[in-house]
This record gives C-alpha cells, sequence and structure tokens, in this order.
C-alpha cells in the first residue's frame, strides 16, 4: 500500500542534499505503491525535521527545496527515513502523511505500510492516560505507544523499545523508528509486508550474514493493567530450542573486526536499492532490525515454534536500475506493453525447447510426480494473477485430466475451505507479497499441501516459502495496472500444464501444437502491437466518452473479458464488466441496447458457433458491439467494426487477445487524462490484506 | 425463450370465437417464457388462418379481434397452435415471429421454441433447389425442408414427415407443425426443450399410458444429393434390441373401445394446461406426438442405444391456477417477494424438525453415505440458482469438510471439464428445465457421477433424470427475475449440509444455531419486508437516476452482492456489479469517487473487521456507501445510510440480506417505467444453450 525507505551512512561523509536527495529518489522509485502523500524525518538543526507534503513525491520535493536551510551542512553519520504513502485510515491530507510522531517535539517518529487491526483497542488504552492525538490513523497509535513505554521504562535499547511496542500490535505492517533520543540509529521490523536492507560497503565483509538473536519474553502482553503502572509483560513460558538460548546477534564486520564506512538501504522493495548496491537482505516477520554505529543486528520476537532460520544471509540481486526506467514510452504501462515481445521469450527462455517439443521447469524437478498424484490442483490468487489462473484452467485440466479449483485468496481465507495433504495449490503473484495469497499459502502449508508458487520476484515471501515453483522472468513491473505480468503467468501455467503431461502420450499431438503456438507468440503479438494506432483512433471516437462497457466472451476467453474490462476499471475508471457470453440470457443481456458499448471475443475455436448465437442475440437487441475475431474471419467484416488478431492456439488465444484490451485501456485512460502509472486508489503490490 | 401452445378439440364443439380464446389465454399463461410478438395458426374458410402481431399477446388479441371473420362458425374437430416469441434470430417483427410457413399459400406451419444449430447447411441446401426465403430465421429454414420433403415423397403420413425433416435438424427445440394437407392433426417433437400434452375427456379412458413406437431408419440422412432427387435416407445399421420390433404405437380409447369426445393441450409448460385439466403427459426427447381424429400416438426417432422407457404415462398436476395468479399485487415479481415468508416455511416443510434438530430430506433417502465419501461436491448451476450454490458453498465446507466447487454450467461444459465416478454433481435449477444445466447433468451422468437435483419443478427433466434430489417446493415463479425460488435453493442446499453432517459429533452445536435460525427465518423476512416503504422512498431520492451500482460484502455476503446486482441489472437495466470486498484493492477501487453510487454489505459476522476496513477504503475516497446492517449496530447509525436488517446464524444471513436488495431492485424498474414482470430481452427459463 504504502512505500518505505531508510537511509544510514556512517563513517561515509554526506551533505545534507545529498541525504535529501537520496530519500527522494527512494521514494520516487517506491512511487508506485503509493502516492497520495508523502514525508521524511531527517536530523534538523535542533531535533529532528519532519517534512510532509500532499501528492506525489515531486511535490515532497519542492516543498524541501523551498525550505531555507543549509543544505551544504556534512553529516559522518546519520539516519533518516522517509514515507509515500496511500490511505487507508484517513484520507490523503497532510497531517495525515508519515512520518508519524510521539509529540510536538519528534522526539520518535514512525512510518508505516501495513495495517493496525487493534488500534482502537490500544487508542482506548493510551486515551485513559489522558495521551493526546492529532490524526485518526492507526499508525499515530503505535508511534504514542512507543512514547508512553519508553517513558515508563527509560533505560531501554532502542530495540528493547520496539519489541515491546511491538509484541502489542496486532496487523500486518513494516515500520521503521527514528528517534533523537538514538541519534543515527533506525529500527526497522515487519509481518506480512515486504522489507528488506541494502548493504554498501567498499571494504571487504569479515561474513555475508547476520546472526539472528531470539529474545526471551516475547508473547503478547496484556493491556489489562490493574497496577495503573503500564503494560503487564508476561513472559512466554516455552524454552528448550537450542537457537533459542542465543543471546546476541551478530553484525557485519570488517576483516579485521574494526569500524567501516558504511551506508545501509532501507525499503519495501529492490528498486528502490538496486541503484545503490545490488547486495541486500531480506527480513522475516517478526525480525527487528536495528542499525546503529556501521552495525546491523537482528532480533526476533519469540513465538512458539519458531523455527525460523538463525541467520540472514546477503544475496546478490540481479536486477538492473535501466529495466525499471521508462526509456522512450510516456509511461511505465505502456512500455510494460510493448515490452510483452520479449518479456514472453524470458519466460520461455532455457525452459522450452521448441525442436524436441520438451520443456523443463528447474523449479519443479522433484515435485512432477506428487503434482501428478494430486486429488486436486487448487490455484489461488487476487486480481490480474487470479485471471491468469481462470486463463489456463481448461488446458490444465485438459492436458493432465487433474480436478482443477481456482480460488481468491480473500475469498478462499474467508471460507476456510478444506485443504488436505493429497492438494497441491498454486500460488500466483507478481511480486510474491501479496498479503491474502501469502496467508492462503501459510494455511495450505500448515494442512500439509504441496505448495507451488508462480512469481515474478526472486526472494519474495510467496517464492521463499512454496515447496517448488516458477519464476515468470517478465523483468520488474512498475505500471500500477498489470500486464506483462499477466501474459508470463499465463504462459509460466501453460508450460507447468505440459511439463505435467508429458507422461501422457496422448497428448502428444496436442502438446506439440501448443509449443508451436509458443514459438510463434512473439510475432503474434508484434503484430497486434502494430495495430497500435488503430486502437487509439478506436478509443476516441467510439468508447472514450462513455460511462459502461460489457466485454463479453465464453470459454478460453472468459478470462481475456475479465482481465480486459479489470484494466479498463483500473486505468480509465469506466465501469466496464465481463460478461461470460454463457450467461447472457440468465441476466446480462438486459443491459444490452443501442446505447449500451460492448465488445465481443469471437475469435476462431470451437465455440466460435456459440459465440456467433450470443452475437445475435446482442444484436437482435441492437447492440452495436465491437469484435476481437481473427485476421481473416470474413463473415464479420461488413457488418461490425472489428479488431483484428491474429490466429493460434485456441488455449494461447487469449495471449493475443489480451494486447488490444491492454492497449484500449491504455489510450482510454489518456484520452480521458487520467494519470496511468498512477491510477486514483491503487497501488502496485496489495501487501496488506 | 418461446412458449409453444397447442389446441385440438374431436367430436367436441367449439366455435371459432372458444378456439381462438384458448390459443390466445395460453399464450398469455406462457409470455413470461418470451414476449417480443406472438402468432397463432387455425383454420380460415379457405385454408389454414396465421395471425400475427410484434409485441405482447394482447396486441395479438386485438389484431383478431379487428378481423371481419365468423366468430360463431363452429367445428366439431380442429386443431390449432400458438406462439409466443423472444428473439434469437432476426429482430422482433411481424415476419419474423411464429407461426414459419412453407409458402403464400399457408401449406405448412410451424411453431418452434429453441436453436438450431445447423440450420445455415440445411439453407444452403434448399437454396440450391431454387427455393426462396421470407426470413432470416432458423425456423423458416425448417418448415422449407418439410415442404421439400413432402413434395419428394407425396403419400406420406404426417407423422413420417415430421420423422424426415427432424432427423435432418440439430440443435435443442420443440416444435408443432400444422399443415392443410393433414386437416385437424398435428404433429409434435422435442429435443431438449419442454413439452407437455394435456388430455381432457369426460369418459373414463381404457389406459392412462400410451404406448410408443420405435421407428426403423431415423439415423441421421446425409445432405450430400449425388442424384439430384432430394435426401437419401440412410437405415441405421442397429437392430436387435426387443422393443424395437414395436411396430404400432397405442392411442387413448375409451373403455368400449369406440372414438369419444375428448381435447387436447400442447404447452411448453404446465402454467398453460393446468385451467383445462390437470391430466398430463410429458414428452421426451426424441418423441413424436401426433394427435389426429381424437387419437395420441407417439413414435420415437430410434437411435442408438436408445433405452427410454416403452410408455408414456398420464400424470395428476398438483398445481392450482391461482397459484399462478398475481393476486393483489401490481407485479408477479412483488407478490413472490411478499411470499416468501411462506415460501421458505414450504421448502421446510415436513423436513425440518425444530426440537430435536433434526433435518429429513426424503429425496436423498439411500444416497447420504454416497454423497459422504464423495472426492468432491461440484454445484453446476446457471444465474440465480448458481448464486444459490455460492452462498451455500461455505457452509457445505464446514459442516461436511467435503471439498466443494461452483460451475457455471456452460463454462463447465465450454471446458468439458474432467469428472469422475467418486464425484457427486449438484444440479439447480427453478425450471429444471435449463438447457446447460440439463447438459451438463448428461455429461456427467455419463461420466459415472452421482446426480443430484434441486429443481422448482416435479416433472422437469433434472427432477427426472438425476438419481436423487431436493424440490424446493416454492411454488410456480412467474417473474423472470427470480426471487423467492432463490431463497427456497438456499434452504434447499442449506438443509443438505445439514442432513449430511449429521453424523459427526462436532458439528452437533452448529447444527442446532443453524437450525434455530432456519425457525426464525420466517419471521426475519416478515421484518425487512415491513421496512419496504423506507426501501421505495430511498431507490427515489438517491438511486433511481443512477447509470451505475457496485454492491460490495465478503463471505457469505459475495453471493448476496452477485445476486442483487443480477437483480438491478435484470429489471432496471441500471449497469450494476456485484464486486467482492477482498478484492477491492486489486482493481475495484479504482471506480470509486463521490459520484459513484455504492452499497455495502456489513452485517455482523466474523468478517465484520475486514469489511470496516474496506468502508475506510470507499469513505477515503470520498464514497458515499449505503449500509447494509444489522438492527442494533450503532457504530454505523450516524455516519451513513443505512438498511437495517435483523441479524441470524452467520451462514443464513444471506437469506435476510438479499430481500431489501430485491425490493429495491423493483422499485427502480417501478420508478423507471420498466416492465417488471417481462425484463426486456430475458425469458423466464432459459431452454437453450
Amino acid at each position: 500500500m504504502c512505500g518505505i525507505f531508510g537511509y544510514c551512512n556512517f563513517l561515509v561523509e554526506r551533505d545534507r542534499r545529498f541525504i535529501l536527495n537520496t530519500l527522494l529518489n527512494g521514494l520516487s522509485r517506491l512511487e508506485y505503491r503509493g502516492y497520495d502523500s508523502a514525508g521524511m524525518s531527517v536530523d534538523g538543526d535542533n531535533g529532528i525535521q519532519i517534512y510532509k507534503e500532499v501528492g506525489k513525491v515531486s511535490a515532497l520535493r519542492e516543498l524541501v527545496e523551498s525550505q531555507s536551510i543549509d543544505f551544504d551542512k556534512t553529516f559522518i553519520s546519520h539516519s533518516g527515513m522517509a514515507h509515500t504513502r496511500w490511505a487507508t485510515h484517513g484520507k490523503p491530507s497532510r497531517i495525515n502523511s508519515h512520518p508519524h510522531r510521539s509529540g510536538i517535539d519528534n522526539e520518535f517518529t514512525i512510518i508505516h505500510n501495513g495495517i493496525i487491526t487493534n488500534y482502537k483497542e490500544i487508542k482506548t488504552f493510551l486515551l485513559k492516560k489522558d495521551i493526546v492525538f492529532e490524526t485518526e490513523t492507526d499508525t499515530e497509535v503505535v508511534i504514542k505507544l512507543t512514547k508512553y513505554l519508553y517513558d515508563s521504562q527509560k533505560d531501554i535499547s532502542f530495540t528493547d523499545l520496539v519489541k515491546a511496542v511491538v509484541k502489542e500490535v496486532e496487523g500486518g505492517f513494516s515500520f521503521i523508528f527514528k528517534s533523537s533520543r538514538y541519534p543515527d540509529e533506525l529500527v526497522a521490523t515487519r509481518r506480512g509486508s515486504p522489507l528488506l536492507i541494502g548493504v554498501k560497503t567498499s571494504q571487504k565483509l569479515k561474513v555475508d550474514f547476520v546472526d539472528v538473536e531470539f529474545s526471551e519474553g516475547a508473547e503478547r502482553a496484556t493491556l489489562n493493567d490493574p497496577t495503573g503502572t503500564g503494560f503487564v509483560d508476561v513472559a512466554s513460558g516455552t524454552t528448550g530450542a537450542p537457537h533459542l538460548n542465543r543471546s546476541m546477534s551478530r553484525a557485519f564486520l570488517s576483516e579485521d573486526g574494526s569500524p567501516q564506512p558504511i551506508e545501509y538501504f532501507l525499503a519495501s522493495d529492490a528498486s528502490a536499492i538496486v541503484e545503490h548496491t545490488k547486495r541486500v537482505l531480506y527480513l522475516e516477520d517478526d525480525d527487528i532490525a536495528h542499525i546503529g554505529a556501521g552495525e546491523l543486528h537482528i532480533h526476533r520476537l519469540r513465538r512458539e515454534n519458531d523455527n525460523s532460520p538463525i541467520s540472514r544471509t546477503i544475496e546478490t540481486l540481479e536486477i538492473e536500475l535501466a529495466e525499471i526506467m521508462k526509456g522512450s514510452f510516456d509511461h511505465f504501462m505502456q512500455k510494460e506493453i510493448y515490452e510483452q515481445p520479449e518479456s514472453v521469450v524470458n519466460t520461455m527462455r532455457g525452459r522450452v525447447n521448441f525442436e524436441d517439443h520438451k520443456i523443463t521447469l528447474g523449479g519443479l524437478r522433484g515435485y512432477l510426480s506428487t503434482i501428478r498424484r494430486a486429488r486436486r490442483i487448487v490455484f489461488i490468487a487476487c486480481g490480474t494473477s487470479y485471471h491468469s489462473c481462470l486463463a489456463t484452467r481448461a488446458v490444465f485440466e485438459e492436458l493432465t485430466e487433474i480436478p482443477t479449483q481456482i480460488e481468491l485468496a480473500s475469498d478462499f481465507l474467508d471460507r476456510r475451505s478444506p485443504i488436505f495433504r493429497d492438494d497441491v495449490c498454486v500460488f500466483v503473484s507478481q511480486s510474491g507479497e501479496t498479503a491474502d495469497t501469502i496467508l492462503a499459502m501459510r494455511y495450505c502449508l500448515e494442512r500439509g499441501a504441496l505448495a507451488v508458487g508462480i512469481t515474478n520476484t526472486v526472494g519474495s515471501s510467496i517464492s521463499r516459502e512454496t515447496h517448488c515453483g516458477v519464476h515468470i522472468n517478465a523483468g520488474p513491473e512498475i505500471g500500477v495496472a498489470s500486464t506483462k505480468a499477466y501474459t508470463s503467468q499465463y504462459i509460466a501455467l501453460v508450460m507447468m500444464a505440459l511439463q505435467l503431461s508429458e507422461d501422457k502420450l496422448s497428448t502428444e499431438n496436442r502438446r506439440k501444437e501448443i509449443i508451436d503456438g509458443l514459438y510463434l507468440l512473439p510475432g503474434h503479438i508484434k503484430e497486434v502491437l502494430a495495430t497500435a494506432g488503430d486502437l487509439q483512433q478506436l478509443s476516441k471516437d467510439t468508447l472514450s466518452k462513455e460511462k459502461s462497457l460489457l466485454i463479453m466472451g465464453r470459454g478460453y476467453q472468459n478470462a481475456t473479458c475479465l482481465e480486459g474490462a479489470l484494466k479498463i476499471k483500473e486505468i480509465s475508471y469506466m465501469h466496464s464488466e465481463g460478461i461470460l457470453a454463457g450467461e447472457l440470457k440468465h441476466g446480462p443481456l438486459a443491459l444490452v441496447d443501442e446505447n449500451m458499448p460492448v465488445i465481443l471475443i469471437m475469435t476462431q475455436d470451437s465455440l466460435y458457433p456459440k459465440v456467433q448465437s450470443a452475437l445475435q442475440q446482442v444484436s437482435a437487441r441492437k447492440g452495436q458491439p465491437i469484435i476481437i475475431c481473427n485476421t481473416g474471419d470474413d463473415n464479420l467484416i461488413n457488418d461490425y467494426r472489428t479488431i483484428k488478431v491474429p490466429k493460434t492456439a485456441d488455449c494461447l488465444q487469449g495471449l493475443i487477445n489480451v494486447v488490444p484490451l491492454q492497449l484500449l485501456s491504455y489510450y482510454l485512460a489518456v484520452l480521458n487524462g487520467q494519470d496511468v502509472d498512477f491510477p486514483r486508489n491503487l497501488a502496485k503490490s496489495v501487501t496488506v490484506e
């Protein structure tokens, strides 16, 4: 929902201009996660200075530049943090934006991504202590609690203070804390929301990992306060596992063990870090990371049956900054639509042998026979990723003959649907950090099911916690409306179905047909992209002033309709809806008249006659559908406006048909002056429930 | 899609006024099946007279009354037929409406419900024979073919002629034929669309069944016509089953075997027959019924492995005409909404023991243990019936712990989804004649799955062909937009889950809670109905001029949102869409601003905090939601417009929450001057794919 970014330097001299710029740049990279307001917390000349502004990061930058401060002042050691917001509690406004603070002296400040579910309870407790609140946000409650606990304990370390706070807090979050009581330090923690730390130093590190300290007494305290003295700390009764006896975390040290020049970058995701360093460390849920005096220590809130690894290893990112820049395109989304001929190749690279018609998915090695024996395959995802499951369900069923089921992660969790040991659950998420999908994954893991991850983000929670999976390798996707990730997820799932069925001789010809279709796919997508001018004209002439739009199709194209309608909803704010053509007569047909805009997907597969009959129903009601059809389908040329697309194997046709809908949604948004890469109300990764 | 009606009298003197009135009345009863145009075929003074008019049956009645014909002329024997249309091929117009004819002399006439899928092929064949067409309809092709075959064979009986026609035709249909070549006769046949025959006679019948004749040579002929002489009749190669040797069908005879005064009524459903007689006979697919000289004979197109019974029994209907009349209400739909406190009781009557907290569903007796052992339960339905499955899925999963899956029948068939012997498939359809659901049922039966039917129509195809099931006993539903059938289907499915789980001790308290909720349900629904005035006012003040509406909720209420949105689509033509609140942040939230009307379902179950968070998101985007909440939920009173409903068990709450949405849709349609019982473009039962 929000983007958070932190920066610490130690024994590296930086002026204030550099520090502010680094924070603002970090926010710009994270802006796709939220952009209704932004703010920063840095050292001023008298304690902590907070800057906040409503709107995009550029507005915050203008605010900072207008300040009469000494930009040339240098710091040999400094900690700063910044936040770009997407509102969940309280409207976008300067007062509601982050950092939040403990009081007007800015003694404690916090930035936060996520939602605190028990904030009302904590607030009630604090109100009884006569603590005054400035805002309606859940975040402010956390920082007021921090101050309250600090005041009641005083000689506490910054780490222990945050530990005491976090054990009171329920929900999904990542936090960074900065305090004038602990100058040049930052403490960061997460539960459910992603957070990683980049490490930059010119010296060789003695170790490339950080040991984790497991703390005592981290069970949740109770807010019942019979003594009136503050929180009662309830020590946990469980002990015993050997790693719980470790009492110290270990930081990076230079080879000779002495302090060394070093910089740390904390961020919600790698795109804000990669331009500074490629050496990163991913925090786990309930890790509490402390940075101070150049050292990084990681502590853990101890929970029962905590089996997490006892060290966090530094990994090397393989992402290039250039990959996340817009290039010559006006918008990231447009760039990503046009990248598809290349991104689909990247998804298939090293996996599809087009001569031998063979698929090799390294990430599933060792698990194929287990998957083939499954009672059923349950696909679980949200939004566009869900549509990629819907699009490939039929080919999965056809090739594998295993019963399949597809679930929206939130609904699946709401129902607490029964899951068994012999189920295979496939989790699809571009970011690998979608909160509902992660929770569903953990729910299924607890029940003993095999978990397969399909994500675009190496090192993401889904990538790390599933048993096996496929990285879609589509490259970073910045546009909030997902495009190239959809086509790559689609291909990854098709490849999975192909590999699973390679033991069935009866599918041989069909598998060849599909693999041949995959070979031709990049060219087919290019053909559609070449018609962008026509689609722009069509948007202008017929759709841009409409309020509603129905997109109809059936079979393999049901998913394409839903995905096309979602794109249009997301960025052009037109009320578009995907309609299963087979359900038309059970209700939606009542909406059709000469004024209701309709797009009908009518490419040539075995259901073509049935879609023709839907076309006749729509036409009989004076509907004027725009038809997506195959090049060479002469039945339709004279009577209807058409969008022509090349023909391919039926189960791959959706990969081609979705492209004109992506382009239509893009042009509709541009024509109506919408901010394509930053649609209102939406963020790129939904990392809270 | 269309309604068809036929009437024959023999040895019963009737004047022309009576005959025309009987046909027009029959159409009025069937008008809910289609009403864009209507027509009749009767004997004029010189051959067959056809009357047709665009619009409702009342328009046809006016046309007939304006004719200068001898209304007093009597007939001792006469055959007539009538049709009310809902367009599938060709726009509503006089020329496209039924009956269709062989030529301007009205020599052969036909009425038809359904779709012919190979009509283009047949038309191409006939065009080569220089046959001229008046319309673009599939139906005209059939009657032109009839005439062509008659001309090439001449001395053929009416039955054999129709048999020759039907074996060329593919698709789903019911037909009635009337010809001046065979005066006072009718031939009727069906494949996939319902058709039944009422028999009225004052004398005692010697038999209460009709034997069926199995004909030779009924394999499909080929349209290849190398000789140029017409169709080549390809005799089937299969013989052998003993019943195939029967060569004569048997008609009704009076006890002494002599001809007797008798009248026949043919119709698409019983509602058009019940006012004349309660003795009816249901035709099966590929039955060809011939009525002439007071006798009814049934023949069959022989197909390989035809195992259909060799006689058709006369059944006695238990439906009262009063049940299908509007009473004091303005519209059937309104009447049916208000009937719900009673109809839900009828669904539970004799099945729920509220003291002992026990459920007994007689229709499942003998099948419970098979269902409990199922690999999975697959619910298959269309439209509103599908929503009843969605609404009860969670309680099914919770109580039975069997994996469930729900499928839209058309999509399920499009995918040819794998089905196994150990699957249990539940088919839900109000009419029991929904074409896609029937096809899905047969698909599953072929694969050996256990089929369970949930329908409102005793004697319907689903009722007859499933292994076991539950009749919902909601009484006839006439309003095209289903209301009381939804709540009764919902209860039937809950009762099924309750009965299936009665062997699990762990569910005892939960089952008691639900059965207690069922006990209170009629009173709860009455409470909601008592607020109709407020809902009418709300519709007027806030929603009636809107173009779009989003209805949001999650968990048990996801189905309520989809069902509410469907009602509004169906009868008020407003573009309403049900949105799963858990998916809001994955796209739909972009639609929300101060102008987008939103209804949020926020009754108090375990997901209430999560829906609150959806409310905050909507409010933060300046949305002004109307909230459906429980009476006594004081959190919301001051800040939002609310619709209050009584609280019940979480899994039954949807039964109550849907009622205000039914009423809202009704008032929106009335306020906008729409024809509530006859929404444009829709028919009550969708008896074609």
